[in-house]
This record gives C-alpha cells, structure tokens and sequence, in this order.
C-alpha cells in the first residue's frame, strides 16, 4: 500500500521527525524546489529541554509542545502526516510507514534519541523514562498515585518506599529532575499530604561518573553537587545502577542498594533509527555515521541530522558534537542550504559547530552555565536560563503561558495543577501508538 | 478490609463526590465538630460548564480542573481519598470502595449525573460522551485523528465522512459544542489542513424537542437557533436519534439518517448513584428522592444533592430543581448547615432554591442569557457569560490562564494548541480507572 501524498513534478525530500533538527531543515527549505515531506508519530514539536517541568508538575503539556500543521501552515511545499517509520529501504529508495509505503528522492532521519538502558532489561522494564511527552504524563501521573497509596498502606516500610526516589543519571536531565523533586518536597507536598511524614521522602541521585554535569566545567559540577546536596537530594557519584524489580535498586557496589517505588532513567540514550540500514552506516550508541554534510555513509540520497547522527569530519569534535538542541538546529539549518546545493550541482558547505555552551538549572534562583570560558552560578545563571529557554520555546502562546506558569510559582511557591488526569498503569506500554492509519469506520 | 483513616472521636461525615455540591458543603463544615471525608474518583474538582471547550481546543484541562487537596489545604477536619464508591450498605453504615470499607454516621451522595443514552447500547458503544476530562480529551483527540486520517482515504464518501459531526440534543452543552465546531471550522481548520475539502466538514445538531434550550426563554431559543445556522450548523428540531453504529445515525424520521465518524451525545444525563439502596429510595432518572433537607427518603442518615437528588418539597418546583451547578452548591451549603444543626439537636431549615437564571455560548460575540423577565443576546451576553463562568471558576491561576487563552483566542481566532497526546482508540474504555488502591510494589 502506498501512502497517498500529492502528486508534483518536484523532487521529494522525506523528513522523519519534526524535532529541533526537522524544523530547521523544513523551513530552509521554504522557498526550495522540492516537495517537503514530514513524519513524525506526534502531530507535535517538543520542547525537549523542559520535559522535566511536566513531569514534576511544574508545566503543562500545551506550553512545551507546538502542533507541526500550525508552525508550517502557508508553507505550500510542506506536506505533513502523523507515521510511524518501519523501515528504510536504500535499494528502492523508499520508506515502510504506518499510513504505508513512501518514495523519496532525498530522506533525512532526523528522529533524535531514544532512552538507553545499555541492556538492563528489569531495569527497562519498571523504570520510568522521560523522552516523551506521554512518558513525562506517566510519571507525573505515578508520582502523584505513590503519594495518594501510601496512605492505604499498613506497612511501614512500604508506605515509605512509595515515597523513595532514585534518579539515575547526572547530566541535565537527572540534575534538573532530582532538583525539581527536592522542591516538590520542601514546598508543595507537605500541604497537600498532611497525614504522610513528608521526612520520609527521598531523593537520590545516582552516577557512575566521578562529577554531575561532566560535559560542563569542573565549577558548574561542583556548584551543582552543593546546590542539589543543600536541597537534601543524595548524591551518589562513581555508583552505576545494575538492576532493579519495581522495589529494590541494586549497584554495582556490593554495600549499596536503595529501595524505592520510583527509579527514574536519565542516564543515557541512543539514536533512534528505523530498520534497514547496514550495520556499516552505524557508529557507536546506534547513531549513524554521517560525512561533514551529514550525508550518511555510503547512502548519497540519505542524510541524518542531531542525535540520530555522528560527525566526526569536524577537527575540534573527533567523538562528534554533543546531543544537544543547538547542534541539530544548525545541522537543519545547513542540511537545507547543501539540499538546494545538490539539486544546483553547487558545491557543499561543511558542518561547522558553533558551540553555545550549556546550563543546567537546579531549583530556585540556582543554575549553573557555562559559556566557553565563562562560568555563572545562582540567580544570575537561573535567570539566564530561563531567558534562553524562554526563547527556544516556539510560539508567543507557549512562552507567555510558560511564563505566567513560572512568575506564579515563583511567587507562590506553588506548582501548578496536580492532576492525575489518566492513571499510570505499569503494565501498559510506556509510549501510545501513533494515530492509527486507516480510518475505524 | 477497611481503609485507613485517622481516628477520631468526632462523628463522620462521608461525602461521595468533589463536584460543585460536595465542595461546597465541605467548606461549610471548615470548623464544624465533624470528621469530614470526602471520596472522588480523580483527585481533582472538574469545572464541567467548561468541557465542551476542552474538547474543542479552546482550553486546556489544567485551567478547569482544580486539586480536591490543594483546595482543602488547611482544613484540619478535612480527610481526602481518590476512591471508587461500590455500593451503599445503609443497615452497617458502612459504605464499599475501591480502597475498603468506610464507616460512616453521615453519608452524602454528591456524586452528580452521569450520560444517559436511554437504553441505546449500539449509540452509547460508538458515541462519544462529555462529562469528564479524560472523555472530553478522548473526543478531541478523536476529532483530531479524524482530520489526520482524512488524508489517507481514497473513498470519497469514507474520507468524507471522517470530516462530518452530529451532536445529539440542544441543550447548553450541545448549542456550545456545535457552535465551537463551526468556529473550529470557519477559523482553525483550514490553515491547518490545506489538503482537505473544509466545504464537506459538517455540523448537525439533532434536537428531540421543537426547540433549542427547551429549559430557557423562547427568545433565547430562537436567538441560538438563528445564530447557530448562521454560523452554518444544520439543526434537525422535533428528530430523535434511535441508532448508531460508528457510520450512520439513524432518526425516528424514516427519510432522515446522517453518515457521520464523530456523534457526540449531549442527550441525557441521569444520576450516577452507587448500588445499595432500594428502588423506593429512587425517582424518575435514577436520582434519589429526597425532602426538603436533603435527605434520602427513609434513610436518616443519608443525604444526596446536586444532580444526583430530586427533591419535590418546594412548592414552586415540584419537578425538582434544575440540574444545575447553582443547585448543588447551595444545597451543599444549606446542608453543612443542617448537619450543624442536627448535631446540635437545632431544628433544620428546609431548602429554598434561588435561580440565578441560565446562559448558553454560541461563538464569538454570540450568546444567550435569560435572568428573570430580562434577557440579553449577542455581544453584552458573551461578555456576561465569560465573566459568570470566570467568577464560578475556581482558583485564580486557572481564571488567570483561562482569560489569558480566550484573550488571545479572540484577537488572533486560533485555538490553543490542537496536539495528540493520547490518541483515542476505540476499542478502550472511555472513562480511566480510578488510581489503583493498593500499591504495585
């Protein structure tokens, strides 16, 4: 079955996955003689960087997520559909998707990154990830269910395991959510759980590495460690996760192991690429090895772009770029310059990285940033922050509802609405199926 | 097995249900010589006058629901639990939940209505209902997934059909509903889907009596009548709606039938009392009977207001009264009253209903208000409409977040963001399940 997409004489670029990467790339490619075909198993954009507001109750879903039709509505050669992408078929030049088989003249994967468990299936099984939308509503979802049980609960020692935390993980991502629960707990949870002993409430951070933030600066690691440790979150360094069943988080030091209802996985990812490509057009970490114009190797029709992709033509970044928000944007933003290039016959423009520096933000007035040899802290660095997330964020709508959201909690101390709107259930799927292809009627 | 609440020596009050009614009488009983314990299936307040705009894309869950436990925060004698109520056991006094037995000395049904599809099993199996959040999130994304799939149908009528709406009865939420498709249609559609035919997207509102908001003003019903056709909605009056099987509706008019993916029924709505008590203690539409104070017919220490009750004592109401949120919140507060008093040994005062006369939405600029003799259309009425619902709204984050979307909804005649977090599947349950009681771990 093919899918049914207008039929025009120009060639057809395929994007797969409308991310950072994907809408920089779609709209370069605005006034482009090509016909723009985006996939993505969402009708949405996420704001991936904020995910962890929705998980912790700080933001709802509507503000970090922005509907695809509507950012490229008047686009006339962008033509989107909701999919899931099977498989890629290099010999025939076309894709295997939910809504059926596409032909493309030019495909770019762009389908980022997805939680990396590196094998530990139990883990995988009862860990709650954080890459998705759906997954953030889960586990928000969870943590509120935990608190609400532990009331029912006649055992001691579990009503107090539903209120334990382990978090593995510590670069954004992990610092960021162990920080966001340390606040949950000192002011939002005592008032709405009076009966519980919110003393009881812990927070642990696990990472296998000897520093939190390791891609930052020695003082952004330190910083972070004292903020997260004032906040009361454990931090355990040089400890890597080796299993957990729902109860019990084991490591691999033989005299440390934590129990707790919620363990939360930020301690890796890998590129999240369809089938069908050879093993040979892979690097590490399932990312695909792209040449300095992201063209995927030995697949001249094929370009990956952001964490689906690994570049190292790029002197000053021999391991590749960091997965980070900024590096996929400015591969889009080339990748469309080079795709008008090739169609030209003009030559290609190497990807260059430039290199925004990062941040990550613990808790009230407190973040750390660094910005090549500049390093801030505390209210400054906070404030920074959220200026940058605030900028990032696509749509007037988002950022002023973002901002009324983060002024009100501020003031308040107060988070948002804590709705348990759908139940997590362990034994569902952790991600929804894409919207189904063909018609129930 | 019995659920864990703090004991006390002061008698109990359970209330089923954190609805307009059971609210209400809880903060009426803030510093009463009771054990106040209220149960709800989702651990948040629904302000369900504004549903209709949640699955229509106007307006996010978050900014009308509001946390049950955030709301009593600091009401000493207040004891919250998400529960499932199974039954009503009045000889034990005692009530069966989905997380144990609950004693009681008084038990008050505030449980509201729930869909009453009148005994049509193949409609209530296809239809899609609108009385929670998660039902009116689950018609959104369907109305959504209907738009999306449109694109991959090569049937002309099937593709169609994915495109055409019936709503079934004309009272408040049906006018609402209908009135906010046809602006979805005229304003939000077709920028975000070039590709379809928008001209075959139809609205019809099929309506069993001889006019719109049968319970206002005839001018009121005229007024809607004429403004909904003028906003291009096809109203079918004196018609009922006998069957439908996902495809075709069909009517008691043996001419008339409708093919349609989407029928939303805003038909019928009948009380939603757990199991346990005795037919006598019913009236007509399975609310509970009750006098002037409440109170269950032969069941002392049984209470039911709001939409779950029927009470014939007032003179000038001897049908009941309007099932209304005015209703129930001032028989929540006479009842906190009353119980007041029958602690005290106090005679009670029997309930006296003020109407605060009724309102309905049709679009921008465009609604009806009968107060009395008084009646008002068009844009002073909108405005009146949108103040009333901002002022019943509780919380003032959500009314702030409420003013801040409909703002920018007028000025630049967008809806929120049209995203599919959980995309509907047919085949679920429409409701969710109430948080599991006993802990996963």
């Amino acid at each position: 079955m093919k899918a049914i997409l207008p039929l025009t004489n120009l060639p057809r670029v395929v994007i797969i996955g409308g991310g950072f990467g994907g809408i920089k790339l779609a709209q370069g490619l605005k006034k482009a003689p090509f016909q723009v075909v985006m996939l993505d198993r969402h009708n949405y954009h996420t704001f991936q960087p904020l995910l962890y507001q929705v998980s912790t109750g700080g933001l709802e879903p509507d503000s970090i997520a922005f509907p695809l039709r509507k950012m490229f509505a008047g686009q006339d050669n962008f033509i989107f559909r909701i999919a899931e992408v099977s498989a890629v078929d290099p010999a025939g030049q076309v894709i295997q998707t939910s809504i059926g088989e596409i032909e493309y003249d030019y495909l770019v994967i762009a389908t980022g990154s997805k939680t990396n468990y590196f094998g530990l299936k139990e883990v995988e099984a009862h860990a709650m990830g954080m890459k998705t939308i759906p997954e953030s509503l889960n586990l928000r979802s969870l943590i509120l269910q935990h608190f609400e049980q532990a009331h029912q609960e006649t055992d001691v020692d579990d009503k107090h395991l539903l209120m334990k935390f382990v978090v593995v993980g510590g670069g954004p991502t992990g610092v960021e959510t162990a920080g966001a629960l340390a606040e949950l707990k000192r002011h939002v949870l005592p008032n709405d759980y009076p009966e519980l002993d919110l003393r009881q409430m812990e927070i642990h951070l696990v990472e296998a590495g000897d520093q939190l933030l390791g891609n930052m600066t020695d003082k952004s690691s330190e910083d972070s460690l004292a903020a997260l440790e004032k906040l009361g979150v454990h931090v355990w360094l040089d400890t890597r996760v080796t299993g957990y069943d729902g109860r019990v988080v084991t490591t691999d030091k033989t005299d440390l192991q934590f129990d707790a209802a919620t363990l939360i996985w930020a301690a890796g990812i890998m590129g999240n690429v369809p089938e069908g490509l050879p093993k040979s057009a892979f690097d590490r970490g399932t990312r695909l090895a792209v040449d300095a114009y992201n063209r995927v190797i030995d697949h001249p029709r094929i370009f990956a772009i952001g964490d689906a992709a690994l570049m190292r033509a790029e002197a000053a970044w021999p391991n590749g770029h960091p997965q980070v928000a900024p590096a996929a944007m400015q591969q889009g933003t080339l990748l469309a310059a080079n795709l008008i290039n090739l169609h030209k016959g003009a030559p290609l423009k190497p990807f260059v990285y430039f290199d925004k520096g990062s941040m990550a933000t613990i808790g009230r007035n407190k973040a750390v940033m660094d910005f090549g040899a500049l390093h801030l802290k505390g209210l400054i660095a906070w404030l920074g922050w959220m200026f940058v997330h605030l900028l990032f964020l696509i749509g007037m709508r988002n950022r002023l509802v973002v901002l009324t959201n983060w002024i009100w909690s501020y003031f308040t101390y107060d988070k948002g609405n804590r709705l348990i709107i759908r139940p997590y259930q362990k034994n569902l799927p952790e991600e929804t199926p894409a919207v189904p292809a063909t018609s129930p009627v």
